[in-house]
């Protein structure tokens, strides 16, 4: 057991990953929680309002410890150019839904400043934080609201970066995992390191300790890390098929279909590599068999947003951001605390 | 311990991996397995007789089991249109090197069949295979010799494919191991599945033994894969700064430098997909970067093959090739027997 989850009394060596935008839920987070692992809200796209009001439908669930997830942002200039290229390319496939020809004005994305001041003030146990690093400031304020914090590498010089900043914990992010790459030092694409590979870079060559992430979908699967040294392994797809979690139907039934067995990293559906189940959207921008080029983040997740949550409305999953990591044909469909369970099932036999 | 290793009397659950093309040596081969693992030899390149030299040369300094390594090839016919244009491509980097204008004639690959006659006269006690699938009666012949099989899987489909083979084993090449991917089914960029999540969902879904290969470089690696349920672990990039070893010293002081750190797939070297040090070759034909679209294999390759000579021979890793699994950082620089001994460190544990 490590000290990391010793201190906030968590019994498990068992992370739910935040997966933002709809599969996570306050339900799920305190679920997972209360059956000893801990819980996490992917809040990146929450006004500070919201974020409150999320915090409190989990705290009104469970008395346990979970983690709050932010994305660590610094947005680029909007790009004209680039939007007016995108939304070009998107026309076709908006008419398809029978969308309106002129888009509804894009909803900025909240600011992260304002989502960390609701997060210094409610005092969450734990912060997660991806696509960068804080500021000194911020992590010194963190901790002395008591709020442990866990960053995220995909490269050990992310690895570093993250020691040198001086947080609690760092979530290895291998590349079978699901949803957004967390890469914040050079190109995304060389950054798609094996979990395997990533967790043991990161567990030699660094003191902080290590949660590692990708593809884990069993007891072996958790066994395996922790013999890697990882004191915890964190896990997203394997939650995506529980009640609890907000997954839409459409992709629900795309993550038991052997759709998923094929996933690519794509910039089609927000800008930011994401690894997701591929389909028509996926490839429209895609990376290799690139028709368009994307916008940058958060501009390009503007464009496409109307356009997607058309496509999930109409049960189109051809258009859908449908995040999955590499490994969801090992998916179990259980009840969160049954799963739970099932994944530590034996486990302390280590 | 696996009945397949238990049947060849291997008493380590450690294979080093083939490594055509330098790297790998009948006295890296040897060594290892005299230290008590499985030795490989990757021979897809020799003529029958050099294929037959290899052999004798490694049982010249071993009575213990081999593997040697081919590749099942079903080369396309040649594509005039894409070669002129790989050539021209070529021709400025030609002149950097001082070459002669006009490229020596490529030599071609030797045949398949030819190479497999001769390890059915010696009888290795190991044929492993990759870049597709055995015919059923050459499965049989292999069998009938009394000469194990073991194909190569980069996906759930093609290890189901093999499967039905017929095959002794199958190693799961993770996405993080270096060298030729093994893909023979599909995109091969659809088909970087990491280690830990191939591994996995291989052992799970099939009931052929499973040997995970790919980013795998000391104890805690070999460990974590037989927790997988793996009955051994195939390093390859771990052996490459053996003595033994037949790598080049520019390649071995790329692998001992940051620029390690970074590793790309690419068709560049030889039309097919492979993992190697990022370096301005592997960008010049990349598949993302992609300037000028590569020919096939082996076309690409003996159009390559000069211009790659003299960049050794010449001490230019920007333009060698530079094959690399993704765990380079995690290299030691022993004699192979100690370093299995250090591998295997405590193993007895498990």
């Amino acid at each position: 057991m490590s000290g990391f989850l010793r201190n906030l009394g968590v019994r498990l060596p068992l992370i739910q990953a935040p997966m933002a935008g709809g599969p996570d839920s306050p339900a799920l987070a305190a679920a997972v929680s209360e059956a000893g692992g801990l819980g996490s809200l992917g809040c990146a796209y929450l006004t500070p309002e919201q974020l409150e009001q999320a915090i409190a439908a989990t705290r009104a669930l469970t008395p346990a410890p979970f983690a709050i997830n932010l994305f660590v942002r610094s947005d680029p200039p909007d790009d004209a150019g680039a939007m007016a290229r995108v939304a070009a390319a998107l026309e076709p496939l908006r008419r398809e839904l029978k969308l309106t020809e002129q888009p509804a004005p894009a909803k900025p994305l909240p600011g992260f400043d304002a989502q960390l001041e609701v997060v210094l003030r409610l005092k969450p146990r734990v912060l997660s934080f991806t696509f960068g690093l804080l500021a000194p400031h911020q992590l010194a304020a963190l901790r002395a609201a008591g709020i442990a914090t866990v960053g995220t590498a995909t490269t050990l010089e992310e690895g570093e970066a993250l020691q040198r900043l001086g947080v609690d914990a760092i979530c290895a992010q291998g590349s079978e995992a699901g949803g957004h790459r967390g890469t914040f030092l050079g190109d995304p694409y060389d950054a798609l390191t094996g979990t395997l590979t990533l967790t043991r870079q990161l567990v030699t060559r660094l003191r902080v300790p290590i949660i590692a992430a990708g593809g884990i979908m069993d007891t072996a699967g958790i066994r395996a890390v922790l013999h890697l040294g990882a004191f915890a392994a964190q896990l997203g797809t394997a939650f995506m098929l529980c009640p609890e979690a907000g997954t839409h139907p459409a992709h629900r039934a795309a993550l038991k279909s052997a759709a998923a067995r094929t996933t690519v990293v794509t910039r089609a559906f927000s800008g930011r590599a994401a690894r997701g189940i591929k389909n028509r959207f996926s490839e429209l921008f895609g990376d290799r068999a690139q028709q368009i080029a994307p916008a940058t983040f958060p501009q390009h997740q503007a464009l496409t947003a109307e356009l997607r949550s058309a496509a999930a409305a109409q049960n189109r999953p051809d258009l859908m951001q449908l995040w999955c990591g590499q490994n969801a044909v090992m998916l179990r469909e259980l009840p969160a605390r049954e799963l739970v369970g099932a994944l530590i099932d034996g486990l302390v036999s280590i």
